[in-house]
């Protein structure tokens, strides 16, 4: 494939290292400095970049949106988190024209992991649920965005749950509508997600372990590689 | 609910024993061997036990067989292993006129594990399996029959997968077709089961743990009392 | 051995039977309350109970303490939680003459815990500590009182360390001294107990897992069999 | 640190970044290919790197053994594996008169994961055994080196242990004296090490998990940074 890059941040820079090992080409990149150098030609607009298969974004709405008001007829990656209503409602409004993916977070296991949970929470409707985050001691929000989404898939399935964050100074026992939350900080570790499911004698336990930020740049890679044999669409990893 | 039980060995001990503190009765016993002293009355045939709302069945062959060639009307509860397409024939006969329900694993968790399992397979073809189990040290058979049931899903859902038991004189590297397959045996582990799949950067795992011989003996009695309240048919987890 | 237990509470019925089952005789018991049933001889006095080998408490600090005024010449193993001083200065003075044994924490498993903590701690000062713990549903406090001892080890062997039990409003990225207490509560886990110890790179594991409360038991019944054989001193499980 | 490298394949190319990302200073390298081009100056002997403070090895005893046989007086950190008796002979030598580290395994924490280990096996003597570790699908051995050396501690503290690799058509219980051994392998998994005690009614569990290969060029560089702090002498992880 050859790839027009939008945004160069860690994110994209990595996309670009993967993408030339897996034997890709990156024709250029938008980012909003000029005065900055750059290793690939820097362009303007998406429909500068002629020779690109596929666009894939990792920057932010302040480089997207506008981006998006332009004609351009190339297949098109959205990874940028923030604004997210403006966002979707204008790849919509692409959609009917290219085909367009989109997912705030670009990791296929934690995709699957939240598959799963959709299985498993109907079934196991009398089990207590706790969740439970891993992340390197730099990171400052808590809990992960990654915990929040698999707290709102269950959400969707389980009537009244509410979460609770702090248990050291309770006095009552544990209801059964708390969704324990736990965010362990410590060392570099990359990313873990735990869902338990504990019962009568027996537990359940789903993980998702990320070895490396490399996932969200190949879950981009992966959605592109896809998508530029598609229809024009709306897809994300639903349907793709 | 009034139980009669088929066999009075460990399991359907727990059952009474359980029965009991969530306030069911159970009414006698169908065993074998009448010179011994049991706690409850003691029957020769289902439809002698006319004060019974439920038959709860942990026994073996020679003792459930004959019996279900009489005539009785009573739900009945299956929990026998041995002699499967024997039985399943003689329950699917009685399912026209009684609900019957059999599973040769009662533990509700283990069931769910396995749809589960149904789901994350596809969606992780390019993910490495490795299924790994552990029991106390008592336990002769390995892997267990819980494994191999888990390893049977997988390879109505994977194609040409084999079983590799052993690595520590194979000189090529795993294959993708392998799926390791690991017993650690120690202390009085009640039973443990891990599927773990390995993609790039990134692993998810599905854990069952037991605490108890319990779960079965509760899952014999969760599917009696939905049991109970079924019309005549062939019962399992999958529809109970 | 011939054993007499003080108190009769949930403990020592399961000292009772393990005893019985392992091959002891349970001589008698001394409980508050003379006016219920018991399936063993009552007594008052420790020193009445004249064929007892060994003493075996887990009681309170009301129906102990007395006892320990009064003149016996038995070994004594002594679980009572609470009025943690006036017990060991009245063990301590027994001790002269007696073979005594004291712990809060009867289970053999997690004293080993917390010698290996001490190896491990002193080695890891560049990794970052959070502890976790799980129990069922039904437990009240948090954290557990096996985690706040397992906090008191590190906090002999690393300065200035802090206790954090809730990040999900932090603006701050984690400092060094802190330890992350996660307490999740679900089903009918009986005890697990983690400590992580997270570098650059690698993190380090040390995991303690309960199956059944039978541990504590067993602990005091091990403690019993290697006190008969010692002379008098007071011991732990660090010396016995 | 002004370091020189011996050899300059995957793992001296680490440490050379991570040097300079920490600030020091890579002065040359001795490499046994003059043809190549390297991005630091190739020196053929240790001693013609005048300003180098200490001597960081990744090699191969064919490029290593030579240069151990002329003069130098540099601090040197060894890495190399195979000829181990005849490179820690050597070292012995040279160690009258300058400081020498010598370790196989680079990894601090697997070093402390061993020495955790020789606290914890002789308090659980009543304990199974059972080591497990993971690695990814393109590892040919098995079991890995690391499960090997923590088998060895065991060998020193525990009589008659004996491996046991396959357990699928034993037919007989698990004898306390087997030592069960489980190769996982799948993914990109960079290592992972697991201990388990298994007791009654209780397990411990020591677990090292290693997320990049960075650890072992990590742990050249710290042992590097204390011993040009040191005098002459033998130095292993054990008395740094």
């Amino acid at each position: 494939m050859k790839i027009l890059l939008i945004g160069y941040g860690a994110m994209n820079e990595r996309v670009a290292r993967l993408a030339e090992e897996a034997g890709h080409e990156i024709v250029g990149l938008i980012v909003p400095d000029h005065s900055k150098t750059y290793p690939y030609p820097i362009y303007n607009r998406i429909s500068d970049a002629t020779d690109a298969d596929v666009v894939i974004d990792f920057s932010n709405p302040e480089l997207l949106l506008p981006l998006l008001d332009e004609n351009f007829d190339k297949p098109l990656v959205v990874a940028t988190t923030g604004e997210k209503e403006r966002i979707v409602q204008k790849l919509e409004a692409l959609s009917t024209q290219i085909p367009v993916f989109f997912s705030a977070n670009m990791s296929y296991g934690i995709h699957v992991l939240t598959k799963i949970l959709e299985t498993a929470v109907p079934f196991l409707e009398d089990f207590d649920i706790e969740l439970t985050e891993a992340h390197h001691n730099k990171k400052v929000d808590a809990p992960s965005g990654t915990l929040v989404k698999l707290y709102d898939v269950i959400d969707q399935l389980r009537k009244d749950i509410e979460p609770v964050y702090d248990r050291h100074e309770q006095i009552n026992k544990r209801s059964t509508n708390e969704i324990g939350i736990h965010a362990v900080r410590g060392g570099t570790i990359v990313g873990e997600h735990n869902v338990l499911f504990a019962g009568t004698d027996e537990t359940i336990e789903l993980t998702h372990k990320a070895q490396s930020k490399d996932i969200f740049a190949n879950g981009a890679l992966g959605a592109a590689q896809k998508l530029i044999e598609k229809e024009a669409g709306y897809y994300t990893f639903d349907n793709l």
